[in-house]
């Protein structure tokens, strides 16, 4: 009786198809949180916090843990020059391109345990699962965990040809340069050149992570279908005025750079919220000089930040945001400059189809699901280049993130696994 | 010939009187400019910069070429336990209370060459002139150098019995405490009691001193009688909102502190703009927490200042800034919170009379002269609670000062000095 009434829920079920295809594939939420909870472990600064930036002790043993799993799951690991981790898996037709999914597990300072985690550890949950169901697919798989994530993507960008001789000079957060990083990790910064992926080399990079925005919670929604992963670009900005002495001269002989500063934060602000879209700008930082309590500010310096999906659109608010500058620049007798910073990422797109069977995957697995774009960089947006790729998004609780109050339920977890499992198995029947 | 045509024009002059009583006293401008000269050489950093900080071997260098030209002058030089420079010079009444004058020499750090110096090297200029007239006036006659007066008139509040244990603790810009300060200049911190003035013991205080500010110049006005010293006081100001990701967090998901504490920086700009008066209100310091190009910032703190001649008014545009303050705070999620600071400075008032006096010799002069206040604290303000005080302000030039580009026309100082002569001998009449 009773396996009989699940053949019948199975037959009305909306989602046959894929049901079929994973059917008594299961995945297990409690392995999968533990070894979130596990992972953690590793990487504490002196004061208990979340330390595991890369190239660090709490980098190299995290890696090290998570190595030793991937092995335990039959994985064939291996370490590439760049210090990405590739754990491969034979499928039926060695021939065949092998479909990749992944993510990182650094973090930032003071960093919380999903972001990375997630993607990484849930990559192994399909491994595990397939493992758990004797089930092979067609298509060799890999599970890669790129290095040096937080740090500006440096093992995806190597692995897409685009880390540079100059890059590599730079100081991580670790203290190492990323030449010397690398190295720390079991890379080999003089080999780069072998560890780029031809383009087409992979079918496909699929990357499930936490969202680490509000929008998924506020909304209620289970699944994000990641769209595209924005362009951000980042100026400099100085408001020149004159410093003066904040008793003596009175309120109409001033030229006071933080009040044209303040007015230019507000006008930021109405320019991006004044256009319709995803697109979001912020003023993060401000340095006000000379900084006392009896001196009218002389200069300030402040960092603008634009992130969209369109390029264009990006150029579009700056012009916007310059517009305005120069009218509050003449009103206040100050100047304002902006310096454009040589760091902007240039916006990734996913691959259409992969978006539509990631869709399809949530609407058959009864989950609720939205198309959306990311606010934050991501690996994919660098194996973009070289591969079709996409990402899922879980909610993340109070849209916290880069903080240790990063918090995403077991429940949403497991769901995101789910449907990046069924998306696989249905990218294998091709 | 020449000397009929003389006496007819003094007898023409509308100034007849002041110009009897000072009749034959040429104040020396070239000594009085040549002087300001020879003291900015003492007191440079090691860029050359001045550096004539209180306490510092510059300082210590300066007044011992100031006192040694006081001795000169044939002034009874001693130096009382706060260190202030004291320059008696008798009367033929030794019974009378002495008329007292002078400034300060001490400098900020990058200051200039002119703030204090103009008043105490004219207050030498006036024992000068009066030596070379063989004038003795009625009452003694006193050139007070205060110590530290840009520390926070550390000398004059001694004399006025204001400088605490706390105060002696404090650690001056030399990087020595106010106590081992005062010390390094001959003082003697622990018998501060014996440098107190009574009430009543000096005649009058009268301080010639630079604007600092650009309203002299700017209404081509000569001299400027001050009315009183601006109450200065201080909040600082914190405004919490959440710091989340830059990228992930949409803009209307946001609490930003930045774009808060700018309302409230134009809100404070249209407080004080909004009522009569010369009050002014500044915010001349914020730090903006964490400070990168991709966090919203969580929390911001700044530093407000208001000054006037009314604590009241300050008191009602403080209430006023409150009330904005909550309705940004509300409007943006954010808390705004005010802390009082404790080093508030009162009000000081001049003498009407004294100010009188003064008017009066800028007329008689036929000068151009208006009534106006100090925005900028000055030792007067101290001396103010122990002896009618009284100020004469001569132009800075484009209203520039605690800096490297502060200056006075030589003229403009022999004016001040002429009309600080001139009222010194009227006082002098009584």
């Amino acid at each position: 009786m009773k396996k009989l009434f699940s053949v019948i829920l199975a037959l009305i079920s909306i989602n046959a198809f894929s049901q079929a295809s994973s059917a008594g594939i299961k995945v297990n939420e409690e392995r999968l949180e533990g070894r979130i909870f596990e992972l953690a472990k590793f990487g504490k600064d002196i004061n208990g916090k979340g330390y595991r930036v890369a190239f660090t002790k709490g980098d190299q043993e995290g890696r090290a843990w998570f190595i030793n799993i991937m092995k335990k799951a039959g994985l064939q690991v291996s370490i590439d020059f760049a210090g990405n981790i590739i754990g491969k898996r034979n499928g039926k037709n060695p021939l065949l391109h092998p479909i990749a999914f992944g993510s990182h597990i650094d973090m930032v300072p003071d960093g919380g345990n999903y972001d990375g985690c997630v993607g990484s550890i849930g990559a192994l949950e399909i491994i595990e699962v397939l493992n758990d169901s004797n089930t092979v697919t067609e298509h060799p798989l890999e599970v890669i965990i790129f290095s040096n994530e937080e740090g500006g993507t440096i093992g995806s960008m190597a692995m897409a040809g685009h880390l540079t001789t100059e890059g590599l000079k730079q100081v991580s957060q670790s203290g190492l340069t990323m030449a010397d990083g690398i190295k720390a990790i079991g890379g080999n910064p003089d080999s780069l050149q072998y560890s780029i992926r031809k383009k087409g080399e992979i079918k496909a990079f699929l990357e499930l992570h936490i969202e680490q925005g509000g929008i998924l919670e506020k909304e209620n929604v289970q699944i994000g279908v990641v769209e595209g992963i924005v362009g951000i670009v980042h100026w400099e900005v100085t408001v020149d005025g004159f410093a003066n002495h904040a008793g003596t001269t009175p309120m109409n002989m001033r030229k006071d750079a933080l009040l044209a500063a303040s007015k230019l934060v507000i006008a930021v602000d109405e320019v991006i919220n004044n256009v319709p879209g995803n697109q979001v700008g912020t003023i993060g930082k401000m340095e006000v000089m000379p900084g006392a309590y009896n001196v009218i500010p002389g200069r300030v310096t402040m960092g603008l930040e634009i992130r969209d999906l369109s390029y264009e659109k990006i150029g579009s608010l700056y012009r916007d945001i310059e517009k305005r500058a120069a009218t509050i620049a003449a009103a206040s007798g100050t100047t304002i400059t902006f310096q454009h910073q040589a760091n902007e990422s240039t916006p990734a797109l996913t691959d259409k189809i992969l978006q539509g069977k990631i869709a399809a995957s949530a609407k058959a697995l009864g989950y609720t699901y939205k198309f959306m774009q990311s606010g934050a960089g991501h690996d994919s947006q660098e194996i973009s280049w070289i591969a079709p790729v996409a990402m899922i998004f879980v909610p993340s609780v109070s849209g916290i993130s880069h903080s240790p109050k990063e918090f995403t339920k077991g429940k949403d977890m497991a769901n995101g696994v789910k449907v990046l499992l069924n998306t696989i198995l249905a990218l294998d029947k091709e």
